[in-house]
């Protein structure tokens, strides 16, 4: 009992042999970090291990999510220890900062443009042109690795800043700014300092957190100062925490000093701990061990998806990129809980579950099931030690729900592609918490708002804000809910939720728009449809705006977080009923109607790419028997929003979110995330090959495949024709091939077979 | 921004001079702090300094509250650093253990009976009977010091010991356990040690709370060992956090060690800040001069009441022991919070305000004003960075509330005595969140349970637990909301709660109990009052029990925490509205049924004098205008359950709470707290005079005191008449005195004017 095993996948082991890869290159070398750097990308882009901790990297902006900002002429101030990547809002992280510099002792703040920049997987790298520095970085998965090459003679230096971090504004308790509460440093010796940073705050609006390090030097230092606040203390070894942002100044004095290496073990219990990572990860090896360690880690899970020796270099690092990205959250923290003990996984860093339930996980489920396992698993002791599944969860506390209450979507999914060693007793457990217990008075942490509303009125009405996607969402999270409950013979929840997951009809109102008729719109406690929605104040009048299915509701009017759908329009949210897209269409007036309000959505671009709320949308077409237009929809996206540049990710990529859609779509499939089968569409490649954890090998290969055919006229699962415009998971998971027959125009191949909905399934009535 | 600013007052400073003190002995030599050891009082018995952060002291048993247990066979197994005081329910703290031995070395585990024991404030002493050790404890607010003496000769030892902890039980996340989360310890040199220990859970069932210390020796060791789980390791330095238990054994070898003394720092931020404290507060001192700081820093606070030079030796150490108990807790952790930095005050230990609202606060309020506007302030400073105020907090964590939110009282009773430097908008802001936002999935841990139909059917419904007690609670804190409100031009709110204070009028069946009729019965949902409630399953079939005013639903019935009632009957609960006794007289069936009834529930003992909702009662009889009747209420309950042995105390002393109860009622006033009068009754001592902080006395003279004249004929405040049987607080604020004259029997004084209530005040109507 309370013994702490460890469970934490060594992810950068390198236990693999480079020559174990067949492809020409290893997939590794196609990964370019950068991709996502601009425009909203927000993607990480220093060096990191598989769902590591640990991420290094180049703090240019403390308004920047990543840290990074593309422009180089803005200063860099240092490279810290701890980032999230694709995230969007308030900044979290970007704990104990190194900054070398020569030139400028004496002062606490030093920066430097940048001349130049290159990262790859576990690699980054610039150059300092202000001080004529090279910083490298290297990772394991809990302890960095920073290479710094001086040019300049005399006295360099380095600072390692345990007060900086992301995101702080000069209001204290400003909503979403990550605030200061402490900081400590210690030089113990000539070569090792410690120390650490707690912080709260930040996007999650989350308690305090603590990020401890433990550096060790190669040379030792020739004098040193230390600091608290702005007073500068020469010799001074120790700075205790007295609420005051601490730090250290090193110098090296001798000539020979042309290199200065420091590793960095990170802990959120304790310095000790941050040693131990050291000691076990990083301590016996050289940078280009480390280095080397960090890319076979990824080479492990990225070459167990394998493209065709013709695929364009461009589309080969789009793909892995988009693997990559997919693979640095949830960072994995087991063993190092500063909560609880536990013989179960911990992960930290669910940025948020809203946006990756929906391609990540199942992308993740594929590349490596026992990973998702864990990932679930971690889920359920956080219900079990703190009361509920996060919806998004960082530094240690979970906050905050966008909408669902998603977990329930990654669980569904597990169960239903038939993942072993999950409590799905536990499961129901934490998935009734969610659907039947108001999580009180945040409701932003976790949980559902507006959940009295939904229990009691069939809908959340609008007393609470968000209500449309809440309801929609609520709606389909009953339906996962529903299918584990089934799946383990509680009927009565199971008829209870499923029952519920018609929800979505309460708030649908059939008024006309564009040439759509049917639409999510407000109503209030008293069954009232609403007209119009609070917009302003001024001069001590409130201005209402006419509520449209095309109001944007936010952030113009009332607050982001205030209106009635998050971050999308009614346009886009009316049309996300996954579990039964049939009574969707029937709703919508037809098959007709749903294809003409599909290509308005398109071609009037209601759909918004750089979001995730339409994310199964282009594939709504096979529900109407059409594929053919989801594969034209999908190909029109990609080529006008996707592409291997460093601004070519269309939106906040969000833990991999908008890169594990595209990596997805590029080999032919796309989840219905909770269901078991993946959409076909017209590949991007000739064909790949899923090598999957159990040993079986998974192919699908495009027959005629050219820049021409673009359409799939015939499919066939292990030499069997397949005329359904969908696949099990299961047959995946069995191993084999699904080929495709393309042609330059589309047949009948899916017109005839339907993909599944709820309502159509004897099975679920 | 963001910088610390130290408000602490430093608890332990010694800045007094003895020769001030006017008393023939100091009053601090009065203090006994076994007072309460045996029976149920589970005081404290270690060294503390004035609501000081560290308490070391005894631990005999890992089930006992306080550590320690009146047998004196029962081993010891080490002296802790961090303790509180009086409370029930499951343990909470006992951090750091120290243990020294003689013999029985290569073990982890010694224990020794104890010959004897002594205590006093700011000290501790035992004999260890099987090592022969004599060990001595004393503190400054956040540093221990340990003095052991040993007669063996060869090897003494000491053990220090990170993963000791009380409440531990074999089942993980037992409710109400303390759990470990992990521990580390190092060596630092011959004479340093530090390390931590991260529990979970305890009493109020919080998240991991952190105990860091920096330990010093005064001699340097000649070996040592240290430890992880059972696994012993000589001359290893440094046991990092993998989640196991650790600790240091450190040997001594000198035959000339015949004493080692200890100093520890402790810290829940860091250990450099747990070292810090050492320097700051005990570093340059020697054990007397701790000793006596210690003591000086009692009899600062405790020589402001001074009672009559006639007053029996007993009676000054049972009247002097409740001060000091009542000033044990909240700890004073200004500065050393590590959840956020503020210019706020930080206490936590608010264990729990439920228990100390009705006497310990108002007692603080008039021993040291000051000190109780630190409180509010920590209060809505939690508020303001975490969501809610807390009705119980400990281990930096809200949790768990018993019935109402009377964090209200305390804010009410602040305003009404008109203390400063208290924001009260932000105060109504903090109450107005308990009043109108669920605290969700929860219940326990903040805010008001069952609130929804509180707010919606004026009452808590059967559907709740606790529903009986929640809605008395909550009218109250509605009264005090309202009246806070009021007094800040808050008309809106003041109306809709003081309207909402009537709430205890919706629970009121009138049902005849032993003759009395009218008590606060359960009700369901739908406004039905239910006669029975569940008790019990047994094969398959529920059984229910009636419901009537005597029922116990806890604990035999149902779970501690889900009867109807939260520990007391509905007899002692009904008579609970102390802002409108004279609505609840009227309910009653008017002055002489009323007197019939309290007749009753103490001649049948239906009132239990150990636990707090009855507080108040015994001075009921001032609402009939017989002050006298309250008076030899009060004077019974002290002579049977009050007094000067170890068992002196009748209930869990909870924070002070039964003392304060004591201290109050032999001075001849007695709170209601929220309200800004104190009920005047037959004092116990010929005189005392407050020395008040603002430097005026007030002093309280018993004419003709006699132990025969147990009446009071009549009363001068000032020389003038005073009729009424109340004293405003404003009155002892100003200084002044008053004067009651005593008599053998009950004279017409207090049979006129009756003490205020809501419904007969004008102002509130």
């Amino acid at each position: 009992m309370g013994i702490l095993k460890f469970y934490w996948l060594t992810a950068c082991a390198g236990l693999v042999s480079f020559a174990a890869v067949a492809q020409s290159r290893n997939s590794v070398s196609y990964v370019d970090p950068m991709i996502g750097s601009e425009g909203e990308g927000n993607v990480f882009v220093g060096a990191s291990c598989p769902f590591g901790m640990v991420k290094p990297g180049p703090d240019v902006s403390r308004a920047s999510n990543s840290g990074h900002t593309p422009d180089m002429a803005t200063p860099l101030y240092g490279f810290s220890q701890v980032h999230v990547s694709g995230t969007g809002g308030g900044p979290k992280y970007g704990n104990i900062l190194v900054m070398p510099f020569a030139g400028e002792f004496g002062e606490i703040n030093q920066t430097s443009p940048r001349a130049s920049e290159t990262a790859s997987a576990g690699y980054y790298s610039t150059v300092l042109s202000k001080y004529g520095i090279t910083a490298e970085l290297t990772t394991t998965a809990r302890a960095a690795y920073h290479r710094y090459t001086y040019t300049n003679t005399g006295r360099r230096a380095l600072r390692i800043d345990a007060g900086e971090f992301l995101g702080e504004r000069p209001v204290p308790d400003s909503r979403e700014a990550q605030q200061f509460v402490g900081s400590e440093i210690e030089v113990l010796s000539a070569t090792e300092i410690k120390g650490y940073s707690r912080i709260r705050g930040g996007w999650n609006n989350g308690p305090a957190y603590t990020v401890y390090f433990y550096a060790v030097l190669d040379k030792p230092v020739s004098s040193f100062a230390t600091y608290k606040g702005k007073r500068l203390q020469e010799g001074v070894k120790v700075q205790s925490d007295e609420g005051e942002k601490t730090g250290a100044l090193l110098y090296f004095d001798g000539a020979d000093v042309k290199t200065v290496q420091v590793k960095i073990g990170i802990s959120f219990v304790s310095c000790l701990k941050a040693k131990a990572h050291l000691e076990k990860e990083i301590a016996g090896s050289t940078f280009d061990q480390v280095l080397q360690q960090a890319q076979q880690s990824w080479e492990v899970l990225l070459k167990r998806i394998q493209l065709d020796a013709s695929t364009p270099a461009d589309q080969l690092k789009m793909f892995y990129t988009a693997l990559y990205h997919t693979m640095l959250m949830p960072a994995d923290r087991t063993g190092d809980n500063p909560g609880w003990t536990s013989d179960q996984p911990y992960y930290d860093d669910f940025y948020a579950i809203w946006d990756t339930f929906r391609s990540s996980n199942p992308l993740i489920t594929l590349l490596s099931p026992s990973r998702e396992v864990s990932i679930v698993n971690a889920l359920l002791d956080i219900y079990r030690r703190e009361g509920y599944m996060p919806d998004a969860r960082s530094g240690n506390s979970n906050g905050r729900t966008q909408g669902g209450s998603n977990a329930e979507v990654l669980i569904a999914d597990a169960y239903v592609k038939g993942l072993k060693g999950i409590n799905y007793n536990l499961a129901l457990e934490a998935m009734l918490k969610d659907a039947t217990i108001p999580p009180g008075g945040n409701e932003e942490k976790e949980g559902r708002g507006g959940l009295t509303d939904y229990n009691t009125l069939g809908y959340v009405s609008n007393q609470f804000v968000r209500a449309g996607n809440r309801t929609l969402e609520y709606a389909y999270n009953d339906y996962c809910l529903a299918i584990v409950a089934k799946g383990i013979k509680r009927k009565g929840e199971y008829q209870r939720f499923i029952q519920q997951s018609n929800n979505w009809k309460n708030l649908w109102r059939p008024v006309t728009d564009h040439g759509a008729t049917g639409f999510i719109m407000p109503k209030d406690a008293a069954g009232r449809w609403i007209d119009s929605i609070p917009c302003s104040e001024s001069n001590g009048r409130m201005s209402f705006v006419h509520y449209s299915p095309l109001a944007q509701d936010w952030p113009i009017c009332v607050c982001w977080w205030c209106g009635f759908f998050y971050e999308a329009s009614s346009w886009e949210y009316s049309l996300y009923v996954p579990h039964d897209v049939a009574s969707l269409i029937q709703y919508a007036g037809g098959p007709a109607a749903f294809r003409n309000r599909l290509d308005t959505l398109f071609e009037k671009e209601y759909y918004n790419v750089g979001n995730e709320p339409s994310f199964l949308t282009p594939n709504l077409y096979h529900w109407i028997g059409r594929p053919d237009l989801s594969s034209t929809r999908i190909r029109q996206i990609i080529a006008k929003h996707y592409n291997s540049s460093y601004a070519g990710i269309p939106g906040n990529d969000d833990s991999g979110a908008m890169s594990s859609w595209l990596a997805f779509h590029m080999l032919g499939l796309f989840p219905n995330a909770g269901q078991s089968y993946y959409l076909i569409n017209a590949p991007f490649v000739k064909q790949s090959t899923l090598h999957q954890e159990n040993g079986k090998d998974f192919t699908i290969t495009a027959k005629n495949f050219s820049a021409a055919n673009t359409f799939i006229k015939a499919a066939w699962l292990n030499g069997k024709p397949l005329n359904q415009s969908w696949l099990e998971h299961e047959e995946i998971v069995k191993g084999g091939e699904l080929v495709l027959e393309m042609d330059s125009k589309p047949g009948d191949w899916g017109t005839k077979v339907l993909p599944p909905s709820m309502s159509l399934d004897p099975l679920l009535n």
